[in-house]
């Protein structure tokens, strides 16, 4: 079909994975593709047609809670980590019922707290960050007032890879009676399976809700994100009812969406278990520890000690790294604060890829004619 | 692999479309199932990896907008119609910016305008209907006022699959200077390819933002919504920045998103072109004349006479029939004003079906011991 052969031309246009270092997502585990296509006509939306995806849905959500430490949460899979955030919030804010409500973030927190602030009309505060880019619970306890209907901490920041300390926002929640939001996009399928313990879940009294999601190291297909919630009235807080569907009412963001991301995820996870998932996170982690050698032999310092699979250098010529890469089809990030080149170790990329980039951004340092910092 | 026979066993609990009159999704074209599987990896939230993806966005946004007579139209391919008439509404309430804001919506507005309200902090005001259960413009333009940031028409109802007068309504949205919002997400890929001609879409001045939802009658695979602006200055006001991304604005509302119903949507609508959706839009419309006709002659009365491919029978006994139905695994719904049970048409449903739940639906009449009003 004619169609077809259009497509494969502007799909060739994307760059491979194997050139990607910029991501937090991945190449699907070869079962999550699988499981993906044998539910692409299901619809969750209506979970009464869709009864066998519907009850997978219900077992995944129990999955994650069981590796969260809580498998009696309640929750959804849902489009990403943006809309899990966002219903967290949500949830915080309607239970609340405050007249000009706001949130406590760490200046570390992803863009989309900003299009909460502006979709869910709170006031979005910013507490500073201590040196090693964590957020200071100093900072965050100081911008709590009775207009505070929640905080929020980061398990896996998107630009270091840092973790808050969860545990002292933990106890700020439960003193001043608010909730605690923790954002485990990208660490809430690394932590758990790292040899280091490290406390973030709802192991935590004062965590209300966290956002998970398997489309980034579950190696589940997008779209793939989780919200999973202490208890039900949480998510009670954003019902509407459905009339014309076969349920009565609906807690998610959207109304149709996909079982796709629920059969993928479910499969990766079930299929690997929590060896094979130890196993990928080691991987990631000795990658991350090549690459920090690799770079540190060129001249490059970290910006801090990766925590997980995500490392950044330090460098004046952040920008014009980042755009001569593009130029050869190399896909990394940068940050803006410190000045820094950011690189994302995913399941995808191998000693074999690193060499490759590595002997890359030599070319560019010489291209560019500029040092390292 | 054991996973996929345990995935298959959840799967096979789903009822399959040929069992399914109650639902605006359907089977996606097998065109649209390839298309999806090329795509299966990419993320749109990261176009300048998926250039190829992004670009074939773009062509899809036209190629909707040429059919909605505004081929310049701005806009995105999105989770569904509820992101859809979020976006469209958080635009019109960004750019006006007044204190307590609100809208007015037809009384028969979907559901996800009630998540709306609660989500935007808007006051969501709903007109009378006349007795077609079209919007009564009169009504509508009674509760306009200065705090009015945008009214809403509805091109094919979800209850009834009816078309508002968008007509009046761009008048009214004209002379108050507010922006009109026409959800379209079921009829947007009905009306353009139907012989009778409805104006509801940019030919209207008045019009502003249009939700047109591939993955309903568009055949595309899940997800695959459709938010169209009229000009920049909509997503413009949803922008926020984008650090470590190789984008730096972003006006989605999710963040990492799948290029899958870009591409299905796209292989449905080139490979089909015009003549072909005409012709799936006259096959529905077939269906619909036919169970309408089945139907009355078994004492059925419809609740109006269809305008697309949905129809409504009103009877006293919907809740114990669709729940019958059910039992037997067979799919319909109902409305609740007037009671009535709800049949969609969708292109999965064949002359074949149709016999079947006509001799199923007689069965039920029978076990409930009912008459059909």
């Amino acid at each position: 079909m004619d169609i077809l052969k259009e497509l494969e031309v502007f799909r060739r246009r994307d760059i491979p994975y194997s050139r990607v270092l910029g991501s937090m997502c991945t190449i699907p585990h070869p079962i999550a593709v699988e499981a993906h296509k044998m539910f692409i006509e299901t619809n969750l939306g209506d979970p009464g047609i869709f009864r066998g995806t519907a009850d997978l849905e219900k077992r995944l959500v129990r999955f994650l809670g069981e590796i969260l430490h809580h498998p009696n949460a309640e929750g959804y899979i849902c489009s990403g980590g943006t809309e899990a955030n966002i219903q967290a919030i949500r949830s915080f804010r309607n239970l609340r019922k405050v007249d000009r409500p706001n949130i406590v973030v760490p200046k570390s927190a992803h863009f989309s707290f900003d299009k909460i602030g502006d979709l869910l009309c709170i006031e979005v505060r910013k507490a500073e960050l201590d040196d090693e880019f964590r957020v200071d619970s100093t900072s965050l306890e100081s911008l709590i007032d009775d207009r505070t209907v929640g905080i929020v901490g980061i398990a896996g920041t998107t630009e270091l890879g840092q973790v808050d300390p969860i545990d002292e926002l933990s106890k700020i929640a439960v003193e001043y009676g608010v909730d605690l939001h923790v954002d485990a996009a990208f660490g809430g399928l690394v932590i758990p399976f790292m040899d280091r313990n490290i406390d973030f879940d709802f192991k935590l009294e004062g965590v209300s809700t966290i956002t998970v999601d398997p489309h980034k190291m579950g190696m589940a297909t997008i779209p793939a994100g989780g919200i999973l919630f202490r208890d039900e009235s949480y998510p009670g807080s954003l019902e509407v009812k459905t009339p014309y569907l076969t349920s009565r009412s609906q807690w998610t963001l959207t109304g149709t969406r996909p079982g796709t991301g629920v059969a993928s995820a479910y499969a990766v996870l079930k299929h690997l278990g929590f060896k094979g998932m130890k196993k990928i996170v080691r991987h990631c982690l000795k990658m991350t520890k090549i690459v920090k050698e690799e770079m540190e032999s060129l001249g490059f310092e970290p910006v801090i000690e990766p925590v997980m699979n995500v490392v950044c250098f330090k460098t004046e010529h952040a920008e014009e790294i980042k755009e001569e890469l593009m130029k050869r089809e190399w896909i990394i990030s940068t940050i803006p604060n410190p000045k820094a080149i950011r690189l994302v170790l995913m399941p995808h990329v191998t000693e074999d890829v690193i060499t490759n980039f590595i002997s890359e951004i030599k070319n560019v340092l010489v291209t560019l004619n500029v040092r390292p910092k």
